[in-house]
């Protein structure tokens, strides 16, 4: 049975302006099932309210700072008051903000990379488990349906034993920039690293989602092409995984004309896959001895997990809107069951973790670690559990 | 200045398992302007009120019938009654619904095609004019941002004068199938055509968006290959319009493989243009003494226009839903200017009417006449305007 | 066994500076079976001595006109004399020269269209079955592998029954052009069609070789778009063909910035194929109930007359040269065979015939027919045969 | 003025069966300027002898082995000798064939790796200049148009300064195979690497070519994934090149589905280039600020030295053969102004030379050493010149 009312939530950060905060707005509506009733959108409380007005919420839900936020939410009854908070802040602010409404007892969607240090990462995988929290984190790219696809198809050995991937994301929009208005080049605000922290992540997460596999080691030779810059915009990684798989991870901001070219290309002793997150409706898998083919995102041909990520017909281009979309609708989903004293859907439990979170920050410090030693660095890594 | 609240909305249609209905649903919900408070979702009052729940309506709002929607909601306060309503039922029934609440003062959106005779389109054209009424139909692919993109392109001579026009829309989903259950294959409810009405009409208001001219003649070759089909399932057509531009329309519904693959090349004596639905966010244009080109949504280099259709940067896709929120949120921004008493921006006004919804209809109509009588048939039509 | 030298052959035509010709010397050089000796490469003398010396001939076999070297050819001793002709001039003179060389015994390699008139083509068919005469057409686009593929794919029956083709062969070299420098927009030389006597034929050929149905009715819809040209520079086909097949053949010569563009799709009643000749090494195909495959030259899953036509490694693109190496190939092998005394492998007797010639003459005739009266076409047609 | 015959070769190598013997022989035979006079195929008398008929050369041109044909072409009179030699056997013996031959005075086409060892490469640096000898490696890539293209634009600066490259050579043909049957697996023939020295040289000329940087510095991670195989079927290396570009460098063999995927993407901080082996007619260019663009092959808006490399109209598709005949045209060009006592024309000498050569084995023996050793390796390296 489906609940009786909408998931209710408010969200830190995503003021005037802010583009992270508007797709999870967006990516949040999509379905239906959830509602947005509450914001600390901007550090500045005028900015705050005036994104309150334009997002049509009642005044006194949207707030002058996320400390109030948190306080005051936890103490509406449990009919008004938010069942989850948004985080679209910069990276910086991401732990404080979590810590405070964990401890309010409201769950978590939060933006990536999770938190600027491993120990902040490590305290929250603590909290999560202590104040028994639902966290996602918005690594969104799992959220394709043809990337579930790709996660089954290994998981179903079609690929046989994994040996090579290649992970790639170039972007180019920091080629030519005003850098004093990217607060991701600002270390106080983006941590130790921008092209690693901002987009390393998300290729880390995605390989780690489709193989299954973690990281043993990894070699990276880090850059910063803009003049002047304290974070590296460029990274090119030697990565070796724990059973055998090897390969390329690399990611770069100054590639210019390149908008946001995740690809992966993975390899077993059996089968290829390659997929494009700019055209993500398709996943190509080639065979050493029958035509490449192509998978196409919403046919009954393809898996149970790749169809409960999937809204519309085949030839309907689904895009980043509606893969970010999934990981809000398995969190309301988890959440309802929640409330309704049931168990998830095995398959709405498909979302990022906090645990993930605390890996992909930790990948970040190893990563500009081996880049500053210039030597390859142990990836093994176990964050706090959940139980 | 925004409005002060969401604009309101209801449904007609759109009960449990109908696709289309759920993408109005989706596209509606997308900006955060418009909120869904009433329905009549179904014929059978029982699966309405399941899909009101489904919805978290407000019982009250969840009607037994269409009718019963319109006489309630005209006599409900302004500030609760719902501002417009979409009619996302099968064909036949878009006339008498779209009648009824245009009648009760509620502006409407509309799936297309917009009715099943040319008589009933007419009446809505004049019923539109005498109530003064705000009526989108969803001619979707419209709302691609690279769609507005070529518009401009054409209107800024870019192209040259037009020559050729290639437009096509394979679809494999009746290649073999059940025809039973496909109210599309019944002309009771799908009216004279079966393919030339369903995606016909996009092809053809695609052309006539892109380019600012009308059809001026038509010879249409049409088929059944489903045995038993009453109506066509393939139509192959030669067009010529008013200017000069000639070319080839074609649509199919037995194209085994093919999704929903709306292409368009269109040929000036200066450059040329491509675009494909599948693949959304680019835009070919081809010359002959320079390289070809590729325009991609969401860059800084693109017109006002396809800016005004965007949502996200590039390289992040949109697909099929944010093409259709796009008809949505211009309908929204023209209601709250009309609330406000303000002019409408001329860039929200760019959705199809139902002048265009007539020439659909006629278009209809036409084309299966010349597929039976095996001439060319006359296109030039205008239907009664707004004014 | 092999012959013990290679095959000899002539050209008339082929001059300074004429595209076709240079295509056909390197077709036929590529797979060292055959040695150009002989030639009449001009109607001039002097500029047929001056590429006989480019390419290396010695001077007595350099020819002021096709018909000293039909005659001088002729007297030569078989140990010495060519065995075929290759005809690459102007439409009009296939005829002349073609008649010449096989009262002269001489074995043929025509270009097509074979003949401006009907009454021509017949009388080839006759000439060469009367004299024993090989004689190929180079419809050279069915010498590409994957157009072999596809088109033992169809005898095999994986596309169940045809019911759909598009075939389109868009150019843009005539969007803007000095016509007088164009021999194929004058009617004393080129007949009496432009786009359809030049590419229109290739189309048609194709769709003919791969399904192996012949067409049995056509609308054409021609215009020229280039300011006072006779010949049509665009042609809009409605085809039917004898068992059930019907679609669309359109070419084009105004198409701007397209090049060479020559595409089929062919839709059966259970999968699909596309193929697209500037990427010729790959053939699509498509179910309605499982993900598209590409088959890729050179693999060793593709049928024994794919590889046939194969030189080289899979992922080392062979291109348009290639192709029309096949066709002299395979004329070589014949030639070879008969030499020899031997029957010629069957795959080698895979190139075009003139009663191909013949069914393209025809085509191109009932097409403008068609399109100047306005009306559908019968186009059954049976060319005297060769029995 | 031409020369007045064609130039006259022999081959060492290529005897039945061999794939790259053949590719040679078409590249040479296709522009109708080279012919075939002689050759010592196998090592085998008899099999050289059964390839020489099949070739249609005269019986005592065709020798037991290749010092016998370096000693009997060199006695031979000026009038019929070879002009020079394709070396196309494995490996190990491209250094004494190489060497017999420019002592006999006889000019070379060396295919790649030109040797097993440094020392070897060097050798024959000096032999080349001591002889004046006319030297060719095929890196067969540097052939096609596009890539010619590509290295005008960033010696137009079209790019601005060079930041990131990365190019990747991957194929699938060693995923899984019977090793035994494979010479470049066996270290005697092949030397001390597999994957580097096959194709790992063109990725790392491809480089050189295109951007006119040499590389600083290098660090390899390789890998054996074939079971019990010495040499490495995968390499990925991090580049450093001496003005500044860095990037990536990666070779596979067991990458399963892949063909010959040689790809390069390079990063100027103005532009970006990218180009696909498989694709090869196109060339990509990307900006910050507007349109990709395509460039194609054939078209009068490329360069001189694109169009000096091309045969055939755009739309028409050019392959690997074509571009492997450019080093044969280039060559022959070279050699017909020597004969004629006149200087080459610039562009006829673009072809890679013996100190490329040089570097090419210098390369594979540090990439070797970095993998081994785990180390950066110095890849500063200065080849005898010819001076």
């Amino acid at each position: 049975m489906d609940l009786d009312r909408k998931i209710r939530y408010g969200m830190v950060g995503g003021g005037p302006g802010a583009f992270i905060g508007e797709v999870h707005r967006m990516a949040a509506a999509l379905d239906g099932k959830i509602e947005l009733v509450a914001g600390a959108f901007s550090s500045k409380p005028e900015k705050s309210r005036k994104m309150g007005r334009k997002l049509h919420l009642s005044e006194e839900r949207v707030y002058d700072s996320y400390q109030e936020m948190a306080e005051k939410e936890s103490e509406l009854p449990a009919a008004e008051r938010i069942d989850f908070v948004s985080i679209t802040t910069p990276n910086h602010m991401h732990f404080p903000v979590a810590k405070a409404f964990i401890e309010a007892g409201i769950h978590i969607v939060c933006d990536k990379p999770m938190t600027n240090t491993i120990e902040e990462a490590e305290e929250l995988c603590r909290l999560v488990s202590d104040h028994d929290i639902i966290f996602a984190l918005t690594h969104n790219y799992t959220g394709y349906p043809m990337v579930k696809e790709a996660r089954k198809m290994v998981a179903d050995g079609k690929l046989g034993n994994l040996r090579k991937v290649v992970v790639e994301y170039p972007q180019g929009w920091l080629s030519d920039t005003n850098d004093d208005e990217i607060w991701r080049l600002d270390p106080d605000k983006a941590g130790i690293s921008s092209a690693i922290g901002d987009i390393g992540t998300h290729a880390e997460n995605l390989v780690e989602y489709i193989t299954g596999q973690q990281m043993k080691e990894l070699y990276a030779d880090i850059h910063s092409f803009g003049e002047g810059r304290e974070l590296e915009d460029d990274a090119n990684m030697l990565v070796h995984y724990e059973e055998g798989l090897r390969g390329i991870l690399y990611v770069s901001q100054i590639s210019v004309g390149d908008e946001n070219d995740l690809n992966i290309r993975l390899y077993g002793d059996e089968a290829a896959l390659e997929w494009s997150q700019e055209n993500p409706n398709y996943l190509h898998v080639k065979y050493s001895d029958g035509p490449e083919e192509i998978y196409k995102r919403g046919n009954p041909y393809l898996s149970e997990a790749a169809e409960a990520g999937n809204r519309i017909p085949p030839g309907h281009p689904e895009g980043f809107i509606e893969a970010f979309a999934n990981i809000y609708s398995n969190v309301a989903d988890v959440l309802a069951a929640r409330l309704k004293g049931e168990e998830p859907d095995e398959l709405s439990l498909d979302f990022p973790t906090v645990q993930d979170g605390a890996r992909g920050v930790h990948f970040i410090h190893k990563a500009v670690e081996s880049g500053k030693k210039k030597t390859w660095v142990d990836m093994k890594y176990d964050p706090p559990a959940s139980d």
